[in-house]
C-alpha cells in the first residue's frame, strides 16, 4: 500500500509538497505538481478527499445553481467559473433547476446543505432571504450573478446603463422610430433584467426628446423564435415600421434579422438591429451588440467567493459539521457588489436609417450628422 | 446543538429514517423525506456528508467530463444526466475541458482521483486505456456517451445506421444529387462520428446504385457558420448543384438553409436539407432531422453507472481510501453497451426534387414514386 512517504521519496520532494501538490492547498510550481502527480499515478497513490477535507474543514468544491442549462448565457457563466475553479484546484458541482418545481426545493433543502460545497454561485436566481440565510448560517458564502441577493455578494452589470448605451447608439445614427423587444412576464420574475434594460431605453429616448411608444415594445422569451415572432409583429405595418430594433438578447436580435429577411427588408439598409450578449453567433450575423462578458462574470464570482472561503476562520484540524461550523463564518464579510463593464461592439447590422420617401414629398428626409443635436420633431414617429 | 435524535423525535420517525431521508441512501417516501427535511431545516440540523460518505464508502456524486460546454449536444447530455441524478439524490460535478490542454491532464491526474466521485461519465471523449484503467482500478465505474471506451461501458447510437436513415429518406423522395457535410479532421479525432455517418451515407447511395462523389462532400465544424460556408461551396455552381444536403448536425443544416436563402434558393423546392440532432431550433427552421435524444443518452449513462455503483461490494462502515478501496471493485461488471434508438423527424425542409429542366430536352424528368426500384442511370449526377 503506497503512502505519501513513497511518493515524496520517488518524486524527490517533501511530504508537505506532495500534500500541497495533490490537494491543491497551497502554492506549488506547475512542474513540481506535474512530477508529483505522475509519481503518485504510477504508484496508485491518491489523496483521500475525505481526509483532506476533514483536516481543512473545506471541500474545495463550489456549487453553482442555474435556472436553465441549454442557454448561452448560463453555459458561458459556468464555463468562466469552471475554468477559474480548475486553475485553483477546486471542483464545480452543478445544480440545474430547469426541471419540475420540486428541484429547487430539493437543491436548497437538501443538496446544498450536505456540507459538500464551500460556497454557492446562484446565476439569475432571485433567492429569498431564507434561502440565503440558511446557507450563510452554515458558513457558506454566496455570490449572485445576474442580480443582487438579499444579504449576499453579487457580480452584476448595469442593465439600465446597458439599455441607454444600445439606444444611444441607434439615436446617434439618426434613428427616431426605435422599437424594443424585452422579456415576457415570466422572464421578468427573477431579476427584472428586461425591465431595467427597457428603463434605459426609455430614458435615452426621453433625453433625446422622444416619447417612448408602448406600441413599439414587445415581450418575448430571449430565443431566436421569440425574437422572430415579436419582430414580425413590429414590422407588420409597412406604413409605420420602426427603422431600428433594440432586442434585449442577441438570440432575439438574430430572430429580428431573420424576420426582416423574410419580409424582404435589408439589414441595416431598411432596419438596424442591436442586441445584448455578444453571443457566439453574433459575428456570423454581423450583429451589433452590447457585450456583457458572462465568462468574466463567472470568473469574478469565483474570485469573490474564494477570497471569502480562504479567509474563513476555520480552525485547522477541526472537523466541520453543521453543528460545529463557526456559525456566522462570514458574518464579518460585508456583502459586496462587483460590477462588470459592458462594451458596445459595432458590426454591420446598424447604420443610419435610409432616407424616408414620403408619398407626396419630392425629396427624402436627410439624415442629420449629429441627430441628437439637430432634432426638430421630438415626437416624430 | 441539534442532533439526529431531535430531528427524529420532532418528525415522528426513527433515526434510521432521518438518515435515509437526508442522505438519499435507501428508500423513503417523498412525503417523509419532505417532512424530515423541513424539520431538519427548522432545527438547523444538516447531515455531514463527510460522516455519511465515510460510513457508506460512497460520495453520492458523479463526475461528468465534456470537451465543450456551450454546445447543444453536450449541455443536453448533462441536462439528462443531472435530472436523473437529482431524482436519486446524487450530485453532479462538472469537468469541462474546453480550455487549454493542461486541463485534461489536471482532471484525469488529479481531480477525478481525489475520491470525490463514485463514477465518471465521459461525453464524446476517446479516453485511452490508461485513463480508463486508472479510474477502474480505484473502483470508479465509467460510462462513455458518444462512443465506446476501452474496457468500459457506453451509451451509443448507431451512427452508420443514422447516416443510412437520413440518406434513404432523401433517396426515397427521388433525390440523386445528394451532398454530405460531415466533420473536419479535428472533429473526427475522438469518436469518428462524422466518418461513421458518412459511411452510412455512402453505403445508402451505393445500395441505390449511385457512386458517392467526393466532390459533393465537405468537412465543417458542426456549427451554423461552418455549415453555411460548406453549403456556399456546394451550391456555388448553378449547373451542378446538389438537390439535397445531408448535414451531420442540425446546426450545420441550419447553416445550409441560411446559405440557400442567401442564394435565392427555396427550401425544400430547390434544395432539401436534413440534419442530425433534433436541436431546439430545428422546429423553428422546419428542419427534417434524425433525433438522437442526447438527454436520454445522459439518463441512460446515469442508470448504467448507478447500477454498477450500488451493487459495488463495499463493506458497510469501512472507510474508503485509494489504498483500502477494493481494487477491482467492478471487475465482475462486464462492460456493456446500451444502444439509444434514433428517429427520423420529418418537417418541411425535405421534399421531392423539383423537375429538372435540361436545356435541349422538352420535358422535365419525372420523379419516380419508388426511385430506388426504378433507377435507370445509377451514375447520374
Amino acid at each position: 500500500m503506497p503512502g505519501i512517504d513513497d511518493v515524496a521519496r520517488l518524486a524527490g520532494v517533501s511530504t508537505a509538497t506532495v500534500s500541497r501538490a495533490l490537494s491543491g492547498n497551497g502554492p506549488v510550481s506547475e512542474r513540481t505538481r506535474s512530477r508529483v502527480a505522475e509519481v503518485a499515478a504510477s504508484l496508485g497513490y491518491v489523496v483521500s478527499s475525505d481526509a483532506s477535507s476533514l483536516a481543512s474543514g473545506r471541500t474545495r468544491n463550489i456549487g453553482i445553481v442555474v435556472p436553465h442549462l441549454n442557454r448561452w448565457f448560463f453555459t458561458s457563466v459556468i464555463e468562466g467559473a469552471e475554468r477559474a475553479l480548475l486553475r485553483r484546484g477546486y471542483d464545480l458541482t452543478l445544480y440545474n433547476l430547469s426541471g419540475d418545481d420540486g428541484e429547487r426545493r430539493r437543491v436548497f433543502d437538501h443538496h446544498l446543505l450536505r456540507n459538500r460545497v464551500d460556497a454557492v454561485i446562484a446565476v439569475a436566481l432571485a433567492l429569498d432571504g431564507e434561502e440565503v440565510g440558511r446557507l450563510l448560517s452554515l458558513g457558506k458564502p454566496i455570490a449572485g450573478v445576474g442580480g443582487p441577493l438579499p444579504g449576499a455578494s453579487a457580480v452584476t452589470i448595469d442593465d439600465v446603463a446597458l439599455g441607454r448605451l444600445a439606444t444611444d447608439h441607434l439615436l446617434a445614427l439618426g434613428h427616431r422610430r426605435i422599437a424594443y423587444i424585452g422579456g415576457s412576464e415570466q422572464w421578468d420574475l427573477e431579476f427584472h433584467t428586461p425591465t431595467k434594460r427597457r428603463i434605459g431605453y426609455e430614458s435615452a429616448l426621453r433625453d433625446a426628446g422622444l416619447d417612448p411608444d408602448p406600441g413599439r415594445s414587445r415581450g418575448a422569451d430571449f430565443t431566436i423564435p421569440g425574437g422572430h415572432a415579436a419582430a414580425m409583429e413590429l414590422l407588420a405595418d409597412p406604413g409605420d415600421r420602426p427603422t431600428a430594433i433594440f432586442a434585449a438578447s442577441d438570440e432575439m436580435a438574430i430572430g429580428c434579422i431573420l424576420a426582416a429577411r423574410e419580409l424582404g427588408l435589408s439589414v441595416p439598409e431598411d432596419l438596424s438591429v442591436i442586441g445584448v450578449d455578444d453571443h457566439h453567433l453574433a459575428d456570423f450575423f454581423g450583429l451589433t451588440t452590447i457585450a456583457q462578458h458572462p465568462e468574466l462574470q463567472g470568473e469574478e464570482a469565483v474570485e469573490l467567493l474564494l477570497r471569502s472561503v480562504e479567509r474563513g476562520r476555520r480552525r485547522p484540524g477541526a472537523r466541520t459539521t453543521a453543528a460545529t461550523a463557526p456559525r456566522p463564518a462570514v458574518a464579518d464579510d460585508e456583502p459586496v457588489t462587483v460590477p462588470v463593464a459592458v462594451d458596445l461592439v459595432v458590426r454591420s447590422s446598424t447604420a443610419p436609417p435610409a432616407p424616408v420617401s414620403v408619398p407626396g414629398h419630392a425629396s427624402a428626409q436627410p439624415t442629420p450628422a449629429h441627430p441628437a443635436l439637430s432634432l426638430d420633431s421630438p415626437n416624430e414617429r
